[in-house]
């Protein structure tokens, strides 16, 4: 597996490239381009004061804007890293200043939703091809972002049906180049896969961080000093960024809903283990999950390193 | 807050201590004791001729015992650190062959059930006072372990009614020589404050990964790929010992029934804001949330590495 990005190329894969919303994933994909060659040019479009600042003391971008229908003026790849909510409006007022051949690509979590609220704005003369790469830490802004953020992750592309067969190769070629595997799916199943593996784990992550908050019998104090014990990975997810959340959860009801009522289920089932005391049914379920583990490790998603410890080992 | 154990003492503050159960926390008990001088001699116990084996290759402790009547023979401080199922037949095997004076305590993440199993057994000549440091990894055995596992972590103590001051203030230091803090609770409120930053959260990360695990719209191959999505995180504390984590909840039900249904409680009201559209009530979670991270990482439990991206940035 490579530990790196691969070499420049020799001739920039897309002339002009434009970023709207350049926060973590934005900036990521602006220094990874940058590093690869990836773009000629590249164009930022941010609606914060701030981060069009900060854009500009990182050096990140060869032009900056606040407005994406300035933005995208000559790009041949545009793509929209705001929250999901925001990418109809955004949609509507590129469309009309989109150039011939344009691809127009997104990063957001939700598919279906997305490609409902842009798809009508956007030009027969362009290329929609919605895409997510699965990466991310739990910080955001322009700041946050590194460049091999996405390598050895997977980028999920879900082109419409009919999508120009040349334009879908050539973005997929471009997630590549940053160092991810690129995976098709319908925005449907993507949806789906992504309840699963990331939504409903933040909400969780998110409720039980805030039932801790609300106890009366436990004070916050002890919650946070005796966090090791678990607590603690829980408030790092958590910790994600509210707007890119909440757009989440409004944006893929029907998965969201759809696999939490499973984990419900499931968790009803836990419960009255516990009460009626089936320690083989306890035992048998905790034993099952360390596969799946071993299988994420070995597929080079995940360290081995024991990271519940933090990295203590290495103060040794 | 020192990030290395502190010098070794001129003289040993135990002069013999047994450690019965050899996995990550034993033997990280006994690394961390002898790299302080905090035991004269250490005395190792465990069943599993394998664990034994080890113990014996990475020379851990002076003596190596199969049976923990044998190996707290002349023991000034005893230390269970097997399982909590298991404590109570301990210390009934243990409890004539105690010295006078002789302090026993456990590593258990339950108080309650353990006082109940253990106190009778114990002989009014030796002392027993229960803790738990609140410390681990999701890795098991004796060379899962490491001397700064307790640095900065807290130890709570449980003494019972009417301990001997000084037996409970030498076990204090004794954790405080390992690099703990050092707090004082009831059985019962540790269970409470344990069930909220500990069990609760084991348990639900088990359920996710189990849910996750019988889905058959999406395979295993995909929850693997696309893990990095926030699903990963779930899956390291799904890998921690099964024995013990079913022995914690059969032990602690009482609090665990209590807290899981606050969860559930929670759950079902962020399930509602989903189906409802309600992006005003899930923002307020999820800003609420970020602020107890923040406390966290203030308070020294957590780095505030980006760690959520596996500290790819130190590939860069």
């Amino acid at each position: 597996m490579p530990d790196r990005l691969g070499p420049r190329f020799a001739e920039p894969m897309f002339g002009k490239l434009t970023i709207i919303g350049f926060g973590l994933i934005g900036s990521s994909i602006a220094r990874a381009a940058r590093a690869r060659n990836a773009a000629g040019a590249i164009v930022a479009c941010d609606h914060s004061d701030e981060a069009r600042a900060r854009i500009g003391q990182l050096n990140l971008a060869d032009e900056i804007h606040a407005l994406p229908e300035k933005a995208v003026a000559g790009a041949d790849l545009v793509i929209l890293c705001t929250p999901v909510g925001a990418c109809g409006a955004i949609a509507e007022a590129i469309g009309p200043h989109l150039q011939s051949g344009a691809i127009v690509s997104d990063v957001g979590s939700v598919k279906g939703a997305v490609v409902s609220a842009c798809a009508s704005h956007i030009p027969a003369r362009a290329h929609f091809i919605p895409a997510h790469p699965v990466a991310g830490t739990e910080q955001s802004g322009p700041d946050a972002g590194f460049a091999t953020l996405f390598l050895n992750r997977w980028c999920i592309v879900t082109p419409p049906e009919g999508a120009d067969v040349d334009a879908v190769e050539k973005l997929a070629a471009f997630w590549r180049a940053l160092g991810s595997n690129v995976e098709f799916m319908t925005p449907a199943h993507h949806d789906l896969v992504l309840a699963i593996t990331s939504h409903v784990p933040h909400l969780i992550a998110y409720n039980i961080v805030g039932t801790a908050d609300d106890l009366e019998q436990v004070t916050e104090s002890e919650v946070i000093k005796f966090s090791a014990g678990g607590f603690r990975d829980f408030t790092r997810i958590a910790a994600s960024d509210p707007t890119m959340w909440r757009d989440v959860f409004l944006n893929n009801k029907d998965a969201v809903l759809e696999i939490l009522g499973r984990f419900t289920e499931d968790l009803s089932a836990l419960q009255r283990m516990i009460r009626w005391g089936d320690g083989e049914g306890l035992f048998k379920l905790f034993t099952r999950t360390r596969a799946i583990r071993r299988s994420i490790i070995e597929s080079g998603q995940e360290s081995p390193a024991p990271n519940f410890g933090r990295n203590a080992k290495a103060d040794e």
